[in-house]
């Protein structure tokens, strides 16, 4: 096991790392409120996890568990009220603990619970898929969709401690796993050169799921997140480089209706064509941009996005400028490692690389 | 007109008190962030002031208005989803500024979007209920109900500037204005001697509404609202002395069932059961137990409850307790101007005060 702190002066918190430690509570503990804990999952987890966890946890404090239906759908202020609901009626006060187990949307729905639950209750995060482990660890991001827009009602709310059991993973379909690899490879290109040449080094014993990889991957990503995230919680700036390949991804998702890509594999042809466009600009230099690619492409994950008219994609980046309330921004690298914001990209570079990376 | 500054740190704001400073842009200007202002307000206060608020911001930043309907009904989650609906469609991003206009009810939802739309966007208030100068603009409370309990569903939210206009107190019912005094004698009652002092000698021009009396009522209020919150700005502990009062008028207003009391008249009588306790704790001299019960029957605020059963009283005690997570507590007086916490309250000393000032 190897833990890391997030270091955030008096919300600094534990992410610890490793196979099996979903069994010991010793790591639960300093993490507990002298209230009772809310274990809330998904109805996909539970059957896998749920058991072992309250075991771990019996003895500790008094449990109320809560299962709510897996899927983006549950990600709503109605699942909201419902889960508030079951926890007001199970008499949970201000002292409770809330303790996530599942992956990015039971992450995202518990910490916004805990986040507005009678203002604010403590939260501890249990995520069982690569992505939650490596993106939703750090960062106190917590929310849920409105049906006008993904992302749009939340809050930031630091969890107390993150426990990612690797062994958690076993169950997780390949192809997700695979997605959850684009956001590690975001993390080396944008702040950490060493960590994406290590990964060029070692995809095989990744995609083996070798252990002692796993556990720097998951770390690495952390590491490199929280330096992030250190320099700007509240998210003024720099924090935006974390939106690396985000910018086509999202337009991708919507184009082609949301589900027909994971999440992770809309930023995977983000990526390549991030990088694309960076080469274009003269930021990148095209040996660069083939390692990007190579890497990508060699973890199994999607390179081009489907054909559709350029103005598609277009159509969708401006809405998200607009949602954003202000100008369109890019995220580019200026080489294997380091990434810059910018709002000045001609569309005649940007439709060339539409052009470029759809098939 | 006359400001106060409350410290907390980077979230450090003015509350500007004085009559027609709604027409004064000068005080918005610096609250304002860089992009659109959305004024929300109820149906009952925007025809009063809406016309003449959006007269003050014209020119300064983009408007969009959002009213609902007024009344407790609209702290909401349903109203929360709704309110954010209109803001996406009509494009506000996370450079706007929310700014309620209203009572309570719009100042607690105003301030629980602003807290969550986006994570997060800069919130001001336009208070225009006395409750609301004096309560709401100093602690960052903001929330919702949920059908299981009021205030359940929040989030601390400190406002970026609170303009204050004791001209809106025109068009307030007497009898709301008199339940806004409650909370005033209340704060010379937890921590001021001198400010109750003054209230017993000004009586009668802070009834006939005199413009001076005012600014001092709003100003004393929020300055030792301030005093008591710097110490204690996420509610550890001795934030608690703000519910002076209110364990017995939270089971008042239970027990009438919501409505037949306004909140301040149900504080009143709580607060006179309070300083009965106190007394037959041995706390409060006999003689300032009179001075209490004397200025709050003077500003036409009731002294007692309803004769029900003390069991009825107690019951919903009780639930409060639960609904804390904790022990009952009690907030008592050691004196005019001195609150104490405390859970260590023989059930016969309680019983006594239930059956003195019941009627």
């Amino acid at each position: 096991m190897t833990s890391l702190q997030v270091e955030l002066g008096s919300r600094s918190y534990p992410i610890h790392i490793g196979s099996g430690i979903l069994h010991e509570p010793e790591l639960f503990r300093p993490a507990l409120r002298s209230g009772p804990i809310v274990l809330l999952s998904d109805d996909q987890v539970a059957p896998l996890y749920l058991g072992a966890l309250r075991e771990t946890l019996r003895g500790e404090r008094p449990i109320t568990e809560i299962v709510v239906p897996a899927g983006e759908g549950s990600k709503s202020l109605a699942q909201v009220e419902t889960v508030c609901g079951q926890m007001l009626a199970a008499g949970i006060g201000r002292d409770a603990t809330l303790c996530a187990l599942g992956g990015g949307v039971i992450g995202d729905l518990g910490g916004f619970v805990a986040a507005i639950y009678q203002r604010g209750i403590a939260f501890l995060q249990v995520p069982t898929t690569l992505l939650a482990m490596v993106d939703s660890s750090v960062g106190g991001k917590t929310g849920v969709n409105h049906p006008l827009g993904k992302n749009m009602i939340g809050a930031f709310h630091q969890p107390r401690a993150v426990i990612a059991d690797l062994d958690t993973l076993d169950s997780l379909p390949e192809r997700e796993f695979r997605s959850g690899l684009a956001e590690v490879i975001k993390y080396g290109l944008i702040n950490d050169p060493g960590f994406f040449a290590w990964m060029e080094e070692n995809l095989t014993a990744i995609l083996a799921g070798d252990s002692e990889a796993l556990v720097h991957v998951v770390h690495s990503s952390c590491a490199n997140k929280a330096a992030v995230v250190a320099r700007d919680e509240l998210e003024g700036g720099l924090r935006a480089i974390l939106n690396y390949g985000h910018t086509f991804a999202h337009a991708i998702e919507a184009a082609t209706g949301f589900g027909t890509y994971l999440h992770g594999e809309a930023v995977a042809i983000g990526m390549v064509m991030a990088a694309d466009l960076s080469r274009r600009l003269d930021l990148l230099r095209e040996s660069e941009q083939g390692q990007i690619f190579r890497l990508i492409q060699a973890a199994g994950l999607p390179t081009h996005a489907p054909r559709l008219p350029a103005e598609e994609y277009l159509r969708y980046m401006r809405i998200d400028k607009k949602a954003c309330g202000g100008q369109i921004r890019f995220i580019l690298l200026r080489g294997i490692g380091e990434a810059i914001i910018t709002g000045d990209v001609p569309e005649a570079a940007l439709r060339q690389t539409l052009s470029a990376f759809t098939e």
